[in-house]
């Protein structure tokens, strides 16, 4: 049994590292990210091995299927991960990326520069994946990263952290620059949420729980990658083979995930031409309907919706259908019951989509786009560290630079007030 | 006697006034400043009035002459609180700004767009100018306000905030735009701290008593207004005649304030010329110096620093002084006492430039300039709700685009995925 080291170790630790991996030219840290894929593809007989152990003991302890389906590593999600490190390697570096510069009329030249946070933590659930995803785009932003993943796939973390800091150690950079936690409890979660001076961003994937969690007891900063309880709003002047299409596609392409849609708001005028059309398309795709009395009127296959449905993200085949006065109706809706996450309408009436977008407060508002491109994929980021819904420092798909800040250089000549 | 509203409801009716202001044009924000520039110099009597009554029961008990001098407005100053609502009113509107904009290859149009936060909540000290400072800024940048002043200044700042009513109600614009809050207990301010889903925005402007207070207990997001323990570092290869103006300038131009340097680091080579003649300079301007050993047997008039004198933020016509064998050991000296607010290199070596300015972390580095230029006015923001000491969101001067947020417009045709 290891003794696992205190949070100010382990903060020191990676404090240390930080200001070496900070330091580093793109290529250098380039050429790391392609040594860390091929450390974890040339130790993917170890990685599978402890992911067996892993799954072995979550079986034995009643862990149900979705939960095992995450957990589980083969030849070809291990390919995903080499794959994934290899196109982190080929980003386009955010670091020294001057955003703004300026000469001041004294002759003061004023830069503001990207550079690396410091000190990255990632709290995440039982998904293997994420300790080399998120190690890969935090170093790739000259970060050093804590990787406190769930108590379930410990062995299959720890393996892949082997085979990251194996490459560190093999280009002589610092080891502690990724760090696999060993405390997954509870209580080493709050540690970490409250390692104040140690951890330059906090950032918790996971589930309602350990978002309270973090709203309620994290001290350190933090982004929150929260709820996506998204809306697709059907208005009077929507293209209703545009609507099908896309609230098909935002809720069945892919159900489990944040921007998947939970409710569809649909204008009265058109309720009656486009709810039993979806309706009927949605249940062909094994989507079960729960309506308000309107919908209902018009499908009698649809289970009544309650205030609960309408404040739940289902991540499932599961939608909500509320029949709507008018674009005002939908935005107080929204604003009611939406995470800020990403809002959708479908319209052809540039009044209303923009009425929309200026009423609706989201991370991403969406004109006639399915729900499911709030993705840093599909941004062209390359990679997500998750997506933000909250205000402050990112809002939205986290790529690289959401691992970044900006700070300022002044260069002058001896200039004074 | 008022009742105080609970936050809550206070919370609503910002929120509520947030959604109208937010949604204005540029021009008819502009104008709403200059109007309500109009209506404080039209209550200046009234102002003014309430302004003795503060004075007159502050100096009952027995505040100390800087508080008082804060807290005292004459016709000048104002003049100033007018002349300051003018030039916010003139600023670039930071809102619809479109900061990025790309189109994705299936042909949905991606813009990131600022954004009002939405409610900003200041808490200050007994400087009743912050009141229609902080409010001009807030709102220029489309956000509702909440005031949370000192008591001392609780009238002073009731008059100003009812002339900047004035103003909305006479353009007929929500009046709870701007409100100053009337409970100024410590549990009136911890009720703020902790106002979730109500401020999108915290902006404690105060001592460390208040910032420790906000990192103890605020739910609510913020950014740290910190401290401003701010170093002159004079390299091997400085000016010496630069590195004695900026020394100067940056203790005694305005000693009081967080740009201000408090400790002078000076590399041995150098400290035998340079340390007697800025000791003398200094003491002409009656700063008092305090050495450590090396510095104390260049100049025996110094008495001895302690660890607490690298540490301390002294506001004051007090100079730390060290001598430091290199480049590093002053790099390391700042990690270890430095706030990250301003770090200034004197050096003609741009090798030694280069090494401070990757080593230190600090919102704003300066190669041979003073460390009174981090300043928003200075900056070119126009006017400034605070210098953030923190990483996320911004670091440095905070002027208008401080106040706003970035989220994502798509803009498509139907696609899906």
């Amino acid at each position: 049994m290891r003794v696992s080291p205190s949070i100010e170790e382990i903060g020191a630790r990676a404090k240390a590292a930080a200001r070496v991996i900070g330091g580093l030219s793109p290529a250098i840290k380039s050429a790391l990210l392609e040594s860390m894929a091929d450390h974890v593809d040339a130790a993917r007989a170890q990685i599978l091995a402890a992911n067996s152990a892993d799954m072995e003991l979550a079986d034995a302890e009643g862990i149900s299927g979705a939960l095992l389906d995450r957990l589980r590593l083969t030849e070809a999600r291990i390919d995903a991960i080499v794959a994934g490190l290899g196109k982190v390697a080929g980003l386009a570096d955010p670091v020294g990326v001057v955003t703004k510069g300026w000469r001041m009329d004294n002759g003061v030249d004023v830069k503001r520069v990207r550079v690396p946070l410091g000190v990255v933590a990632v709290i995440y659930e039982a998904r293997p994946n994420v300790t080399a995803d998120a190690a890969g785009l935090c170093v790739k932003a000259g970060n050093a990263v804590l990787l406190r993943g769930s108590s379930y796939a410990l062995r299959s973390n720890r393996a892949i952290g082997d085979a990251l800091r194996a490459a560190l150690v093999a280009r002589d950079l610092p080891v502690d620059t990724v760090q696999v936690l060993d405390d997954t409890s509870r209580e080493g979660a709050t540690a970490l949420m409250q390692a104040t001076g140690w951890v330059d961003l906090l950032v918790p994937r996971g589930g309602q729980g350990l978002i309270s969690a973090v709203a309620a007891e994290a001290k350190v900063p933090f982004v929150i990658d929260g709820a996506g309880n998204c809306h697709v709003y059907v208005d009077a002047a929507a293209d209703l083979g545009k609507a099908e299409a896309i609230t098909l596609n935002a809720k069945v392409q892919r159900p489990g995930v944040c921007n998947a849609a939970e409710t569809l708001l649909v204008h009265r005028d058109v309720a009656a031409e486009f709810i039993p059309k979806v309706a009927a398309a949605l249940r062909g795709e094994g989507v079960e309907l729960r309506g308000d009395e309107a919908a209902r009127a018009l499908d009698g296959d649809m289970a009544p919706a309650s205030n609960v449905d309408w404040a739940t993200e289902f991540l499932d085949l599961v939608m909500a259908v509320k029949v709507v006065d008018g674009i005002g109706e939908a935005i107080e809706h929204i604003r009611r019951y939406g995470t800020g996450h990403t809002e959708v309408i479908v319209t052809e009436d540039l009044a209303a989509a923009d009425a929309f977008v200026g009423g609706v407060d989201a991370a991403v508002t969406a004109v006639n786009v399915s729900s499911r491109f709030t993705d840093g994929e599909e941004f062209g980021y390359g990679a997500e560290i998750g997506i933000s819904t909250q205000k402050l420092h990112v809002r939205g798909p986290m790529g690289l630079e959401a691992l970044t800040c900006e700070r300022y250089v002044l260069t002058g000549s001896g200039q004074v007030r």
